[in-house]
């Protein structure tokens, strides 16, 4: 569907179904999405009288399957159970749908269930990916959670995939500096896997957003964690990866990122560490070694077409949601730096909503940070803002 | 002087004398040099009568420092003292001259005092520099000894500078593999410097090459070690950093490699050592990320218009030293293996030498090495050798 037309309640309901029908990253339903529609496709699988044909290309063993598990989906219960934990379910044509995941062609997700109050569209345009080995060493959850805490700092969003060792750290590095992080999940986005990080998860859906392709109460099964890889590619503008065996899950994360034009980077770690040789193997291909947060930013930084301008807003005001204007509203002229408390004080918002628009309005370029500080980007002042284009 | 023409007495002591008088890589020198040769250019520095018009472009301290020198310099006595510590001084000119040095342009060494029985020329066709940091961690250390005995096993002649930490651990890690090593000093050949390498210099000189710019007795001076590393980047196929902090004297060298044309390497270590930082700026650069000797040796293996030919001899037969003749002719033919001491025991040399001349003929591709054994090269049989062309 055209960017910008409403999305209807038809076609989220239908792709909203399909998400539980499909498997993530099924390019071959992909095509015959892009052909029928997600109504009609859904349609077809549903329907007792589409005939074979009505799916060709896919084997009558395959189409049995499919109609099987679209005969119990139930989108109405899913969004309910989303909107109960506190989420909702983003579909391209919506606002938050973040469109760098239309690089992924087919492949691309149905549709994302996401828990957190943030702009996930907004978050993602200002995002890198630190992911790495579960079984890490001290040496690797040290630079994972380092590097998670610099990036956020530096107002950059972590995304991660939220398993133990080094996507662990760094969804904890950034949340320790009251930073930005995504958590993309290979699972329901309101199951909490792995049980151990139940409680991370909890806080990254306060202080962040929790992502899934899958519906609502759905497990893992270890194809899903290689296939949640390409939406961690996809999605942010370059992928770090610390500490990972030959063959790892995480190589196949870079891999999708330079495979997508995304930037791909290796934190180096001693040769004779097994867990750093698939970091070593992909530093020897065309990754770029990096040791701190700095050497990272400046990296991802550099593209100017994605990237927001550094000073001032890439949106007109007026587009804003009214939430991100009345932060923005609260923040004092003449560049002066108060706290995300303060502001929350000044709006009558909770504070975690607060640092959420804050961020948000960071990625479009209205406000600086400054360590808990938050000020006016210069240009971003209160005069009507009379330029246009989007984001 | 043409390549093939024999070097004169006269000119052998005008470039020993100058090694007393000009301070390594001193390019204004370098091109009096090129333009009036040794002999005139000591001789105006000599003469009473010259003129300061004779060395024009020198300032008249400088000329005066120079003359000051070079009345004292005794070539007859240095030529004397290196052939009493089994040495000898080569020039540009001579077979054993490395005309890799050339690159070098008008800091090319005026001459090499080398120390040992191998043939440098032919060594540093198939060498390797592994350098870095003198207070290395044990970590560092290990990869150097590892990098060493592996590229000594492999064929590869190791060059370093004789310090301490992974200079030192690179050349112990050749040798501890019955494997060639340089040492390229920043001092008289005949100077056991530093002071606690006196017996790896004394063992690096027997099974090895000790290597200077500087005459007999010469002193180290923190100069000198700055312009030596550009010795050990021009004589190898290529450096590898191992340890190195920022504004280290090993970067210098790898810097010198490549600019040089030479490949260079690092090895990477934690991103929180700064031993390791400054090998790490250099692999955020051009160099390869390297963690073994395969790799390594994969690398610097690939330039074929100067590697020695895998198989089979790249010069003719008759043209090899009698010597290493004699080495190659006590071969069995058909390939069978022998050890080095079984040769020594057929041939009626001692082990050290015929070992010296077995690596020499591993450069110029007659024979294979398959760790402690020696074979015939494929193609390098007992049949005249018909082909031309030098190394």
């Amino acid at each position: 569907m055209a960017e910008g037309e409403e999305v209807t309640r038809e076609e989220r309901l239908a792709r909203a179904a399909l998400t539980r029908v499909v498997e993530p990253g099924d390019a071959h339903i992909g095509r015959r999405l892009r052909e029928l529609g997600a109504v009609e496709l859904l349609g077809r699988l549903t329907s007792a009288h589409a005939g074979r044909e009505a799916l060709r290309g896919l084997s009558e063993h395959r189409v049995e399957s499919l109609r099987r598990r679209a005969a119990t989906a139930d989108p109405v219960r899913d969004l309910a159970a989303i909107d109960a934990a506190g989420g909702r379910f983003v579909v391209p044509g919506d606002i938050e749908w973040p469109t760098q995941l239309d690089d992924l062609g087919e492949s691309r997700p149905l549709g994302l269930w996401v828990r957190g109050r943030a702009d996930l569209r907004r978050w993602a345009l200002r995002s890198v990916a630190v992911v790495g080995a579960r079984a890490c060493t001290p040496y690797g959850a040290h630079m994972a959670a380092t590097l998670g805490s610099g990036l956020a700092e530096r107002g950059w969003v972590v995304v991660s995939g939220a398993a133990f060792g080094v996507d662990g750290a760094a969804h904890r590095g950034a949340l320790a500096v009251g930073g930005a992080t995504v958590a993309v999940l290979a699972c329901g986005a309101d199951v909490a896997y792995p049980r151990g990080h139940a409680e991370l998860l909890r806080r990254v859906g306060e202080q962040g957003l929790v992502v899934a392709e899958l519906p609502p109460g759905a497990h893992p099964v270890p194809s899903r964690f290689i296939l949640r890889n390409r939406v961690i590619a996809a999605l942010t503008r370059g992928t770090v990866v610390v500490e990972a065996e030959y063959r790892s899950g995480s190589l196949v994360t870079a891999r999708g990122a330079q495979r997508l034009g995304r930037f791909t980077m290796g934190v180096p770690g001693p040769a004779t560490s097994g867990l750093s040789a698939g970091v070593h193997e992909l530093l020897r291909g065309e990754a770029v070694l990096v040791t701190d947060a700095a050497e990272v930013a400046e990296l991802v930084g550099e593209i100017g077409d994605l990237a927001p301008v550094r000073r001032g807003p890439v949106l007109p005001r007026d587009l804003l949601d009214p939430a991100a204007a009345r932060v923005l509203e609260a923040l004092p002229a003449r560049g002066r730096a108060v706290t995300g408390p303060d502001i929350a004080c000044v709006v009558g918002a909770d504070v975690d909503e607060v640092l959420g628009r804050l961020y948000e309005l960071h990625a479009l370029g209205f406000v600086e940070r400054h360590g808990g500080n938050w000020q006016l980007a210069p240009g971003a002042g209160r005069r009507p803002n009379a330029r246009r284009g989007g984001a």
